[in-house]
Parts: C-alpha cells; structure tokens; sequence
C-alpha cells in the first residue's frame, strides 16, 4: 500500500515508516524537522547520535533497496500538505505530526496556544486535504490514552454505552484530559469525528499508552538508522528517564505517591498496533477508536523494575519520590480495555522481557552522552510561566514557537 | 461588581453590558468590531439600523447617566487582553468574544481554521490573563447546547453520572458538535475545565440554546441603542430568518423533515440569565455548566407558530421544506435539563408571549431593509469549499479571516 507517514522524522514516525518499508509498502516521510528544532529550544539532546533524515534515507535505500520519498515541510501549511496528498497518493496517511510532549505545552502560554494551534490546525488541513482529493484514504491518526485521564470506571475504546432514565445511547467516552497537549488531541478526536460523519472520511484515533525502547528490527541493521532516545523532563518518557537516570547513578525520579497509573508499549508494538491499522481500513464514514498499549503500571512500579534490573546488571538503584510537578491524582482507580489490536492480530512485547536489552544496555552504552541536568522537572502545571530550560538562553527558548508560527501564518493569511 | 463583557458590541453582548450597566454594574466592554466586518465580507446588514458603538455609549451615557467603558482590540492579542484585565481589574468576565456562526465556521477551509483558531486561542489567552492578573475573577463562558448534539439519552447540565460494569463515576457529558464552530466551543469547554483543575479558576460555562428577539427593556430606551436582527442564511438564527420571510411574503423555509428539536430563549433571558451566574460565581476550583434555555421546539413547530402569528396580522404565510445544507437528525429524541438557572431565579418569557411583538413587529417594522436573496442556505455541510455569499466579490469574500488571523499571528511572533 502507499502510506505517508507525517512527522516521520520523530520517535514513533522514524520506526514506523522503517517498518512498513521493510514490509514492503510504498512510503513517503513528511517533516520540517521541528522535532529536532525543540532540542535546540531546550538545550537538549537525545541519548543516541541520531543522524540527519537525509543520511538516514540514504543508508536505508542502500541496505534494503527500498526508496523512502521525503516531503520537507508544515502540515500547517494547506498548499504544501494538499500538494503531498495529491502528489503521492496515499491509500493510508499515518498522522504523527503533532507537538507530543505534556511538558513543553505546560511551559507558558505561548507553548500552550502553539500545541493547540499547530496539532489542531495541521488535523483540520489533514482533513480538508484528504476530502478534496483523497476521500477514500484510511486516516491513521495518534492519540494518546490520556484523552481519557483517570476516571473511576472502566475506560472502553472510544465509545460507552451509556444507560440513563431508561434509555440507551452509544456514545463518545468522555475526556479528562490532563495538559494542554493531551487536550490538543482531544480536540482532534472530536473534529475527526466530525468529518467522518459529514464527509463519509474514515479514520482510526489510536490512542496510545506511553511508549518505550528504541530498537526495532529496522533501526537495529545500522547505527546511522538510530532512533530517538529522549530522556529529559520535557519529552523524555518515564521508563526511559528512569533508565537514564539508573545508568549515571542517580536516583530514580518517581514523581509524588507514584500510584499514577498508564497504559505503556514498545515500541515495536506501536509499529505492528499502525501496520494493524492500516491493513484494516475503517470503513467510509466510519470514526473507529483503538486504545494501543498492551500493559498497564503504576510509575512506582516501573521504578522498581528499573530497580531489580540494574542489580542484575551490578547497578545500585535508589528511587526517590520528588514533588509531583503535574497535577493528577496520585493514586486512583484505572482499568483500560485494549484487546481490539489484539483481536487483529497484535502479539505484544512484554516490558520484562525487553527492559535490559531495549531500555538499560542502551542507556549504558551512550553513558558518556547523558546531561545529568536535564532529567529533574522544571515546568510545573501550576504555574502560568515557567523559566527557560537551563543552558537554554531566554531567546533560545523562545524560539519554537516564533519559527513555527510561520508556516501557520502564512496559510491564514495568504 | 466589575464586569467586563468580551464582545460586548454583538448580538447578546450588547444587551448583556446594558442590563448589567442599569442595573447598577460597573461594565466594560471589549470589542474589535469583527462582527461588523463579517457583515462586510457576506453582504449582509443587520435588518435592525445599529448605530457606532461610540454613538452607543454615547447615547446610553446620556439617558441613564451610566458610562460603559470601552476597550477596542482582539482577545487573540495576548498584550492587550491582558492589559484590559490588569487596567479594567473585573470580578467577572463575560465572554462573547468568538465567532458564533455554524455556516460561517462550514463557508471552507479558511473559515474552519478561523473559528477554531480565533474561538480557542481567545479563551486561552483569557484563561491566562486570569490566572496571572485576576485569578479570584469568575469567568463566565457562553458555550452552546450544540456541544452536546442530539444523544437517545437525556442532556444533563455539563455532567453525567455513569455506572459502568459495577463502578460509578461523574464525568463530563460526551460531545458531539455539529459544525467546526459547535466544535471550537467543546474545544474551550475542555480547555476551561482543565484550568479551573490546576490553577483554582472560577468559570461557568452557559451552554446557550439558540436566542430569539431584539428588543430588551434597555435597547427599548431609544432608537439609538437597538439591536442586531440577523436573518441571513449564516448568522441569521432560525425564528428570525422565518419572521423576516413571513414579513416579506416569503415561504418560511424549514430544513428537511424539520424535526430538529433545539433549546431556545429570548434575549430578554439571556440577559438574565448572565446576571444570574454573575451573581452567584461558582467557586474556587469549579468548572460549572448551566443549560442555558427556556423552551425547546422542533424547527417545525417554530414555522407553525410564525405561520399563525403572521395569520394574526393578516399575512399569508407558507411553510417549505427545503434540503437540509447540514448534516443533522432530522427527527430524533431530545429532552435537555435546564434547571439550574431556574433554581437561581430565572423566571423565563415564554415565545409564545413575545412572538408578535418581539419578533414579527420588529420584521414589519424594517421591512424595506429586507433583503430577500440573503435567507436560502448557500453553505452546505457537505461541501469542502462554499461559493462566497451573493453580493460579495471573491476578494472580500476571504477578508475576515485574513484580518483577523493579524491578532493571531501578532501574538505568536513577537
């Protein structure tokens, strides 16, 4: 099939369109390397070297003969994402392309209004963009579990029948959603719904759990193919913090009671859980919710994992519990159904089995690489403005969202 | 008590901050007369002659010795809102300020980013000029029934308690918007619901059914001070589109079956019912939601009634069913609570009362400002890209949402 996968430069986007080369199907990335822009904001940088997407493609067309195309440029940008539509051709547009990290939406206000602007608008292009000239075309969009929050019932997939005063209805799972990111992708998920219903599109939101590791069968053929590895407080992932953390001796950062409770993947779940999606269309018109992770822990029990497994590997582990910097409930009921995937087929990794091999070895391994000031949180959801990153100058810091702005700007007033 | 009215020269504004002035408030208004320019860019008027807001206040000031103050600037302009709310130092925010119109919001691609854009980031950047500057200040939000769609079950007011598989939770009642525009309002509902978790804000948020009529007991004061009555096809609201086609011998044009049950009320209760949750702020912390409306009729019982409102005065009126231009249940169950603001005090006007006067009189009385070709629905759902509105070149048809994305953009580059 023909996917296009937007935002295939980041962390899930890299690993899936490496996935679904290798599976044989026509890929084309779409990216303005914003990802990359956000460490330069932040004075940080992932644990593994990657290499630019050039250099990545052209490794990856010399070890397996499979050409990625490459689209540069912002979904933001109606003429230019319209133009990729109509150029490729896609039976399948996996939609990554969005700002994914809680943090960076929570440091003032003007990352919060860019994460809304940026996902919202790069959506509602998406959308126009595939009912004018794809309509046909299978919407794979990311969400996050975290549209859901924490509520004290059972979180179904997308919908819930709901019986009230005698009567019945099915209908949309209500969202709590805990950052202005995760609000972003709330918003989606209600405008995609929307097209679908008037325009007949089809689409699959698959929510997703927190994702982990690094290495999957495609990224590991050659070091220059390396994933992303984020482990600062912005958008470094817990397990992947803790494992960090775990490799430089420091102690483990378990934010408040740690009874926050997750759905988590690995990462070569995510690639299976789109390849999934994307071999089974929604049918036209339909607006189909998949949650997508496979096992669900309490960030108190992801430190005591991390904790057992450094001792296997001569590591002394301490784990601290540090002033919960979010707002969220710090212990609370959560049961989250997650078998539609399953039932497709998904064989889940399981967390056990790939933590010292996926997430330790490469933490030691890049060791010398590790900023050890990046990990304890600095943007706290009370606060209405936080401070610049360290080692970031204010006018640095300032910058992701005035660069980006750009192509926002120019397609609304062109 | 202070209060300032965001939009305060629209539609319900303006009769909002005159109450609340007679009534012994101090009020503000804040405005950047984008509605005006969208009359502009349709080529439609007000059928009602409305004068300068400065000629306005002027002439509110003289009769009643009240002086309103006046703010002019975008709520998307984080500098200057938040200037208002340092200067103007309110107790309460009433917030009009968005783009209210469903066919606007569906005129294309444009006009979708527009509302969702103009709508979410305004309430964003009020969110925030609160919390920085006025954070005791109870925001009061106008959000719409149309979040909630048409569900088999019962409407609540903003939450629903669920029992689910032996477990029982209160959680926000599910959306289903109909229009981008509906949809910027569930986006805001959700952004305000978050801030009022993590930073102690006050908000209610009035989920308005569709409001009818012109004439409160302060706008009757003198011509000077009337009121908007818009009847064309994008901001025209039904009772007044079919008043102004009895009025000028027109068939009264009811979409599809004409089944679409809504929640109405008249200005006269908007007002009120503004006063009302001014009055009693909802607490620290609290994201409350009101059902704002009085009445609920289906469209066809609405051309009934003006059918045999106009028969009272001698006019000939026909009732048509044209094509529905937008995707909706034509007939369908609906039974919305809207308790609560009763419970305060509301004592509502019922349409039955002010049909004639209200409505039908103020229709005859400026029927020679009727312009006929302005009422058949030219936006359909359906369609990605709507002709620009008759009378409006394609040039000016595009100018609202390029001007006002100038705020926007401000904002996010400086």
């Amino acid at each position: 099939m023909r996917v296009a996968v937007l935002g295939g430069d980041g962390y899930c986007g890299w690993a899936t369109a490496l996935y679904l080369s290798k599976k044989g199907h026509s890929v084309a990335i779409v990216d303005n390397f914003i990802r990359r822009q956000w460490d330069h904001e932040l004075g940080v940088q992932t644990l593994t070297p990657i290499r630019t997407l050039a250099e990545r493609l052209n490794v990856w067309q010399d070890l397996t003969g499979q050409r990625i195309e490459l689209f540069v440029g912002d979904v933001t940008d109606y003429d230019f994402l319209s133009s990729c539509i109509q150029n490729f051709g896609p039976e399948a547009v996996v939609h990554f392309a969005e700002q994914r990290a809680a943090p960076y939406s929570m440091i003032d206000r003007k990352h919060a209004v860019f994460t809304q602007v940026n996902n919202v608008v790069g959506t509602l292009n998406l959308l126009y963009a595939l009912r004018e000239f794809r309509p046909d075309c299978h919407l794979v969009k990311l969400g996050t579990m975290g549209e859901y929050g924490t509520p004290n019932i059972d979180i179904e997939e997308g919908y819930i029948t709901i019986e009230h005063k005698g009567r019945k209805d099915v209908l949309p799972y209500p969202k709590q959603a805990g950052s202005f990111y995760h609000l972003s992708k709330v918003h989606d998920s209600h405008n995609i719904m929307f097209c679908c219903k008037i325009w007949g599109l089809r689409a699959t939101d698959l929510n997703q759990g927190v994702v982990y590791g690094t290495i999957t069968d495609e990224v590991a053929l050659d070091e220059a193919l390396i994933n992303r590895f984020d482990y600062d407080e912005v958008f470094g992932t817990v397990l992947n913090r803790y494992c960090v953390e775990a490799a430089v001796g420091m102690p483990l950062t378990v934010y408040g009671k740690g009874g926050q409770t997750r759905g988590f993947l690995d990462l070569r779940d995510t690639v299976r859980c789109i390849e999934i999606a994307v071999l089974n269309p929604a049918g036209r018109g339909e607006f189909r919710v998949f949650n997508q992770f496979t096992e669900q822990f309490t960030v108190l029990q992801l430190a005591e994992m991390v904790q057992a497994a450094g001792r296997e590997l001569g590591l002394e582990v301490r784990v601290e519990h540090i002033p919960d910097p979010r707002v969220e409930a710090e212990e609370h009921y959560y049961n989250a159904k997650h078998s539609k995937l399953i039932e497709l087929g998904l064989k889940p990794h399981l967390l056990s089995d790939s933590l010292l091999d996926s997430l330790m070895n490469i933490a030691l391994c890049y060791r010398d690489r590790i900023d050890a000031s990046k990990m304890m949180p600095q943007v706290n959801w009370r606060n209405a403005r936080n401070a610049p990153r360290p080692g970031a100058s204010a006018e640095v810091a300032a910058s992701g969202p005035q660069l980006t702005a750009v192509g926002a700007n120019k397609e609304r007033t062109k």
